[in-house]
């Protein structure tokens, strides 16, 4: 089933093998433990603190969570296409691994440089998982209709991209965005929007029948859903300061997604003509309260305020799957195989205006002493609250800015035809690029049928 | 599939956006940051405290490791129902982020109160997860049989009572239930049998055929099974005071699982006429060691003690399945899906009978200082430890009280024909509230097969 | 599909029954709470520490992730088999249970007495789930032609040998294996390797269809792999020193699986005639650089070194599926059913000789007063660090002559014909020892299809 374009034998080792071979040379001459990874460094200081005051210990946990979303979140949330479970969790695997390591060079590079070195520990490996999120978002948007070769080739441009963007907000602007509703969710999902929109495919029908979910990789999808879910409080929180920024943020979340997942419910059975529940908005839908709470998470939000987003998220969410998805396909011809612009754009959006609204509402009042973590230069009286709202919804036009003019060119670049993308009549099939086995009492079933009908026909002469 | 009875299209719509705004509501005149999610009373109390005083540090791993229980455990562990796998996982997603708002308000309503608002962190959080576990223990008893909507309404009421129970053992009786094997296990199940005579259905057989499992779907509990299994030791020392308590209260758990396992499996081979493993036993009755060490898990009842308890519990479980099960089918017409009486209600009350045996007979000797975390009254002197035992006695028959007086109560409720209940035909099945689509191969054979036999019957003069 | 000799009625309840017994008994009599789980101890020396001294936070979280490794990452990697799920997992489960249990009396009696008494803790649990998971390795070599009780004999004695060698490498030797690239990997692999070469099955073709995946095993699988692959930096760090120790050690088991997936994927397209990737390799290879870095993870090893290290296994791992497990099968007559000594022989004894060498080159210069705790002896000056290689790469040697003898030995004592072995012509089969039941439809589809068949010929005069 396999034809020579889409053969991966010397591309896929070739540019594997090509990457990682760059990134190891890079982190041989760029790349060093920092004090709290480095046994002579961490030792020097060992007077002034105990171990406890190792990262490691704040962080790590939340860093764990945040790995089971990206690799079994993102992986089995995507297998809820019937013949693609292999590439969606298997590609999703590859280049997130890939991307992670690239990640730590992009990002040092971009604010990690100590004397010409990058220092990693904790925080860059959950800042380095963060980034690959973002291209597994995009992943989403241009599942099943793109080889390996060109999702690395995708995470290479985007994993780039997203540092200067994740730059250009936190440290030229200034902004907040500790989950990354504007950072990590708002750029994937428009970047690979975009992406998609360039990779338009006008005869993907051939393949319609298999875009499409069946029983048991619903089943499978829930496991991505559920992970995702449990764990998006450890994902927003993961990288706020220590203390109550990290307790409140997770807290916030956890109650923005509870109301999500009710107003999903509801809103999925209210838009059925038949009253059923939709596994696409469940899967789906349920999440948004943590991408709309990715920016003011850490901020005095209150359980309240995130329940109000995590209750809009989820309403958006499903109304977008509903109506908006088939228009975004017909009319700009955006083939969005997850629905990442209702799990990730809109509600990204939503974040960073929620983000900035909370923000510009922030006072001493209410934050004390904490405003130093949360607005350092509002604390510093650099500038007003108000100001860290514009600078806020600047970062939201700039994220959109060069997710969309990033997307076009790498999704121009991947239109190439040489990374064997596969043809219109066989997208959504793990068979072309994996070696697959068939329940073989199934196809035993199909063979003996196909004998009878056909012996039958032959002896009644319906044959002719 | 769906008659006019079960369309959820305006009922459950209806229920969860009231529900949530309800919530929203309480949650905005009701509910703030208590000093450790709050940014200001944080910091000024700093001086005092490093960061890592935060109770984010002692509780967050835990709380998670009980997030997964309750969405994947308890999601999943229901899933071997071969055609309610999307009721399964996706109801217990609904009302389980409905339950853990409302047991917000209900706990902290009973025992959170400051000053006329409730103080949340993640203890709260803990806690609402844990009064949740109790709602979906009764989930288990009605398992297939439910609407939705009927659902919320019992979790509604269930936590409410779940916080009445709560408040009375802990707070009024003084009883340690730290794992809660009464104030979670015994109430939830024992809840739930009641509610499922209530609901008792005499022509329950005609879906007979669909009340079993299949091969995946068995492996698909088992995700669910292994997770409750893993995280168990974290679930009972969640909320245990802070060092040696937490510790030892996962330790005592890991040993009684694990000796619960080996009986389990024991017990399973043993009452099979043909010695084979019955993987109903394995899903359910190797967790027993859990439950029953929910209450004494805390104290001092030594790696020995926990495993003979788990031993015990293991062993109690499969006969439970084994000969009890039946005969409260037939006799006490309690239709009992998932054997909760034999995973939660039995060995709830042996871990209610061993915490009220090792209450009794703490001694300082044993305990040392250490007695003011476990049993504060009798290190106070004001109770002898023999007194204590007698607390988690009383405290055993209240909720066994307030379990079935509830339940009976709400099951009438629930018997209101105005939920959309499932008929007796079609319990069991997914597609009356949920759009399913089948293997596309299956249907096409299905077809393929009907238009042989037809035309063989047609060409042969059998149609006639 | 039960013949007399592998009914399991009694005796698998015998041996569970007779074994938990005697753990019970030893645990009465010799297992004591560490000073870190004893209430009165640990609140003696109260007014020394605070509560986060308590080793519980420092290690608990990666307990857990280890515990997750050993149960659903080995439990479900297993699954991979089309007809032998509920074993995978349900054996798995089985034989961990129990190894758990009889490694914290072995380990604790090896090294672990205070006073003629096991002191347990955390640290304990940790130890005992790493040596469950070198039985669980072994277990992968012999899966699908072995009975439970087989299983348990094996783990009985694989514990134990497990416990001396450990004593040797660590307490005799002073070698250094935080994640037990020697004492865990190499051990089980070539001790089960072994145990297979004796188990040799000459007529296991006649199983032949059944020992290979299906669609959705392959994907059940993909959960164990990728637990595995997001934990092993647990794994790695869970015993080493707080500090920047587990947070180094973790850093690098990180790098080193990123590189080892990308070299993984690379090969496996490479070695395929047609450039498709095999999910055996996917699920395996991508694994060896976790193993690999089991002994070196704690050092100085630098991501960059972590990362050639981790390249090096996944080719290794890949083309030792190729092309060696064929050789061992055909000349060496070794049935590896899950090609263990790809994943955890070659990339053990990889991780064994990276070991040697980065501790032969560990200077006072790079690790300061750090080196105390990675190479204690060292740092004391009473041996050169060169001779600290020396004694990685004995203990290399030592544990293949101990693994080699004791697979021998033990492979022998399974081979006795009492304890209920399948047949050649089923193995790789769930009914043997299971009830299990089938997706309905297909079998009435089979039989109505065999019904239309039959009638068919009748009537046609074909069946003359």
């Amino acid at each position: 089933m396999t034809d020579a374009a889409t053969n991966m034998r010397l591309k896929l080792p070739l540019i594997c093998i090509i990457l990682e071979v760059i990134l190891i040379i890079l982190f041989g001459t760029l790349v060093q433990y920092n004090y709290e990874t480095d046994a002579r460094l961490w030792h020097e200081h060992k007077t002034n603190h105990s171990d406890y005051d190792n990262d490691f210990y704040y962080r790590y946990p939340s860093f764990q969570d945040v790995h089971v979303m990206i690799f079994i979140g993102f992986g089995f949330l995507m297998t809820f296409l019937q013949r693609y479970g292999f590439s969606s969790v298997g590609f999703n695997f590859l280049i997130a691994a890939f991307a992670l390591q690239w990640a730590t060079l992009m990002q040092g590079f971009f604010h990690g440089m100590h004397h010409g070195k990058i220092h990693i520990g904790v925080e860059s490996m959950i800042n380095a998982d963060f980034c690959t999120g973002s291209v597994l978002i995009s992943f989403g948007a241009v599942l099943g209709k793109t080889s390996p070769v060109q999702l690395l080739v995708m995470a290479l441009f985007e994993v780039t991209l997203f540092a200067v963007n994740e730059f250009i907000l936190l440290s030229a602007l200034g902004a907040r965005d500790a989950g990354g509703s504007m950072t990590i969710h708002t750029f994937g999902a428009y970047f690979g929007l975009v992406v998609a929109r360039v990779l338009y495919r006008p005869n993907l029908d051939k393949s319609k029948h298999r875009n499409s979910s069946v029983y048991h990789s619903d089943l499978f999808a829930m496991i991505g859903t559920i992970y995702l879910w449990m764990f998006w409080p450890s994902f927003n929180s993961a990288i706020t300061a220590h203390g109550d920024d990290q307790h409140r943020t997770a807290m916030n979340t956890y109650y923005s997604l509870a109301a999500c997942t009710l107003s999903t419910y509801a809103l999925s059975a209210l838009t059925a003509h038949d009253g059923k529940l939709d596994m696409v908005h469940i899967q789906n839908a349920a999440l948004a309260g943590g991408v709309a709470a990715g920016t003011a998470g850490e901020m005095m939000l209150t359980p309240f305020g995130s329940m109000i987003v995590g209750f809009l998220a989820g309403i958006i969410s499903v109304l977008g799957f509903k109506y908006l998805s088939p228009i975004l396909e017909e009319k700009l011809k955006i083939q969005d195989t997850c629905g990442v612009h209702n799990l990730h754009g809109m509600p990204g959006i939503l974040g960073a205006i929620v983000g900035a609204v909370t923000a510009a509402l922030a006072t001493r009042d209410v934050y004390g002493d904490g405003l130093e973590d949360v607005f350092p230069d509002v604390a510093k009286g650099e500038i007003e609250a108000s100001f860290q709202g514009v600078r806020q919804a600047i970062s939201l036009a700039v994220t959109l800015g060069i997710a969309l003019l990033g997307g076009l060119i790498v999704g121009f670049i991947l239109k190439l035809p040489i990374f064997g993308a596969p043809p219109d009549t066989i997208c959504f099939e793990d068979s072309i690029y994996w070696e697959v086995s068939f329940t073989p009492l199934f196809i035993v079933l199909v063979i003996l049928h196909m004998k009878t009908t056909l012996r039958y026909k032959c002896e009644t002469g319906k044959l002719n």
